[in-house]
């Protein structure tokens, strides 16, 4: 049964299998480790899962890229679900290892900026080498080739390691966001906490192009929550947006916004509509709601009917 | 017949009735004189008069104000066609005055400004005195007040004057533009070549009101002809806004802007989608024809159904 | 004494004279009654006066786009003081009419709006003719041509006829503006307080320019009180606009927007800088003081020279 | 001799060395691989190194966000010149090892979208795992552990192997973009194509900051060529852009643009001016040289010195 497995970014112990198991369907799922974030989602494409967890922001395990150029480029899926994860490292050493015993550590690169002045302040002396994930920088001390790895937590159990020191992150509020990505189906309805995400290429590079794609969604009343800008491969200079913004794509200003991307780009890619993780509901602006872009539908339609607002039969 | 009658801003012998007989079916029609454009106007509303010709822009008798308010904020009356007249002064006298004995001429005071300085070079001398309109200053030539007015040389005739000096005006290309107006009623099919006209009132005096506006239109891809800015009658600095923009109410890209007008302003009146008089079609920018934005809707609803362009179905 | 000499837009007994003798040194200026807008103006540029007061926006004397249009295009003057006046109408008669005498009543065109709804509650029978200005129309009424004239009360002494009505206007805060130009010199010093006005011709009439105009007062922070187009005479869709914004031409954020308009346009003239008739002073966005200029442009500097922010010598 | 090295991102054998040796100054500098991004530009800032060389733009080594990271956050560099190289790979394999034999290969993590579609043609069956580098796989290779790597064909001679496919990449024209950062100095003279970069944190997060951001560029007809947003580590939601435009600083149109960015930002750090590694001459929009903005603000001191534009003495 493809639908009943969920792949994730691999290996086991990530934090990408973290986050997936804050999903309560997870408990009823088969979870397979994939060896990158392209694999993971190729599963879904091919039918051999029913959905895959990837991370797309803020990552310590370095998928974020693959996974905003997969989205963008690669054969379509959709976004049906956003998992929040706040970061800390553990680090994990092989049981009874004692802190001033550390020669060496590893841990995946994009970890290392996140533990840097803690380990300037505890192990200036120690040396540090990059893995290809945290999760095997952790078999690499189980194996025994370092002393030490920079971990979530609940990575210890895996490799058979303990975590000599927990909740180390240089930056407050460290948080990872995770999506969960399935093949093209009808959105989820609006909860009124939704959040929409797109990816778009522009016409041509000339400087007013991204300019005219914010006013779009300005003129609509509808907030930027992310933009990124990842090269289309086409050489220094091109560029692919991918943007997510507040609302659902059933709301009338989130739709009429992307019809305008719709006209204005070379291409435009729907990439989800889906409840927000956080549940924060959006101030909308005045002139914006539901009820005030079918009224002014509604006093187009009249007016091409002859029958504008105010008139009165003639006496 | 209240229908075979139309108004216009009189007296006879004003360029507002030789605009009004360039009209085809003015030869069929009653054309009555009156005081006022309100007064034109509201012949219309109260079902005396089919149509009401008034000026509405750069006149050289005075309406284009009145006419601009009473659109905006009169009983509704919808705009059905535009003449634009070109506009040269003669001067008129009772028959046999020769230019060295004029001592005083009289002409509305806009007219003043267009010929002022073909007075200062033919009759230095001569004493202005503003009249009520050209053809009132006509009339008083014709009573003996003043020796010459200035008003158009078809007004000669009604006041038993001839023309000394003909096609005087300071600018070239000095236009008038007039439009008719009548009870509100389906406007006219697009011909490819329409004018759309619209009177607005910014929702608060913020800095950016004005500006949102105008980037509606041109997130739509549609050209301002005109804009011109009205004391609301609130206090200074209050306005009201008139503008027109090429294309057709049935036109997708200005449908779509003037429902962002409808959601944007606190009031927005339509005022009439009528053929141009120019007959100049206007060059559209990618992405904004019928088609572009037909493609964009169809698109939306395609994703809304969980049917995003490019996807295929999982093997 | 030609400084000791102010003109203004006659006759004697309109608003313009009532607005010109609120200000402080009037009591000791000869006032002098111009026929139009541009002789009031063109006394000035030759020398024959001190300053001009004239009506710029709201008149109910009819002068405001001659106003405009001689700022723009005329010699060039300087606004250097404005007057705000509250227009309230009274109904002037011969000692001794009574109301149900009435059966003509005359003013200027622009009048009749205002007081068009008074009219028809109470003299819905009389009959109104229009005069070249408010004060013209109460002579005509002191030679007997009508039995009463709409005009400023204060002109009924000039022209020895009584108020029968007074405060009469169908605008709640009807005000009219009036300026008073100079010779170009040195503007008054800021307040704190101050406007100023700018006249500017777009570059072409591409649907942006106005558009950019606009972004260029909001990207300085700088509110704007009036726009408004004028036809340049060039034909029919040739506009000049012109525009009174917050702030004086020395406060930084003026002087930068105003530098982007020079940029910007084909030709700006720039109109005067003056204290506000009302006193009040604008509440300016973060970022848009003198200091957070002055703070950029040495933060620019500093970069040039390799001292960037945040630096520090190497160890 | 620090300044007579150059740290770059290592391990030898990466991309990133074979750029720093198209610089000719390379030559006669020390090179000095380092563990890290990080790693190499801390060097720089303690004065052990005169510069390093790192990737900034579509790596195929991972360094980008780190890059671009360190030069937002750490303690300021500037830029003083990039290097744009193209990308392939070479599979890399012991001496003798044939195609048909190899069974595992190696990489970085973002170098295998690169080869992945060549994979699938050529070595479906190949099982992929993940190297810490380019070069690093290289090594595990040498070492026997993998069949193959993927790695540039520069680094088959440092680690003993051989390039048994060249030029294998799946985007044409894959080009990674390097930086030459530096302890701050006066930047280079403006060379007439020059590209500046800045790193900038929006005052808040309210929808239209970013625009107010792309209007001011806009608005001193300043082209971008590159906009990254990255994280703050604030939390979800908060970003820090990096920007690269068109022109030097001491271009008039990209200071005035900048002295906008300080305005509108809560913080903008000017990152560096320097030749453009293409060449290519912008070109200007009317209104935007270095001449149309010295004229503007002459005009405006003119007209602070009550010495207007065409005006002319009195008579």
């Amino acid at each position: 049964m493809t639908a009943g497995r969920y792949t994730y970014l691999g290996p086991e112990g990530t934090f990408t299998e973290a986050a997936l198991r804050t999903l309560p369907e997870a408990a009823t799922r088969e979870l397979v480790p994939m060896v990158s974030v392209p694999a993971a989602m190729d599963a879904v494409r091919n039918g051999e899962a029913g959905g895959a967890l990837v991370p797309i922001e803020n990552s310590v395990e370095g998928g974020v890229t693959a996974t905003v150029d997969e989205l963008a480029s690669g054969e379509p899926l959709l976004i049906y679900r956003e998992v929040l994860l706040p970061i800390a490292f553990a680090l994990l050493v092989r049981p009874g290892t004692e802190l001033e015993a550390i020669k060496t550590v590893t841990g995946h690169p994009v970890a290392q900026p996140q533990v840097r002045r803690w380990l300037e302040r505890n192990l200036p002396e120690a040396q540090w080498e990059s893995a290809a994930s945290n999760a095997d920088g952790a078999r690499l001390v189980q194996e025994g080739r370092y002393d030490a790895a920079f971990a979530g937590e609940f990575a210890a159990a895996t490799y058979g390691l303990e975590p000599l020191v927990t909740d180390i992150h240089d930056a407050q509020h460290a948080v990872t966001r995770f999506v969960l990505v399935g093949r093209p189906s009808r959105p989820a309805s609006p909860t009124g906490a939704d959040k929409t995400s797109v990816a778009l290429w522009l016409r041509s590079d000339r400087p007013g192009a991204l300019l005219e794609i914010l006013q779009e969604f300005a003129a609509c009343g509808v907030n930027l929550m992310r933009i990124e800008s990842r090269p289309t491969g086409e050489g220094i200079g091109r560029y692919c947006f991918q943007i997510d913004c507040e609302g659902h794509l059933a709301d009338r200003r989130v739709g009429e916004a992307l019809m305008g991307l719709h006209r204005l780009c070379s291409e435009v890619r729907f990439l989800g509509s889906y409840p927000r993780a956080d549940g924060v509901r959006p101030a909308l602006e005045p002139g914006t709601t539901d009820g005030d872009f079918v009224a002014a539908a509604q006093w187009v339609h009249r007016s091409l009917d002859g029958q504008p607002d105010g008139a009165r039969p003639p006496r």
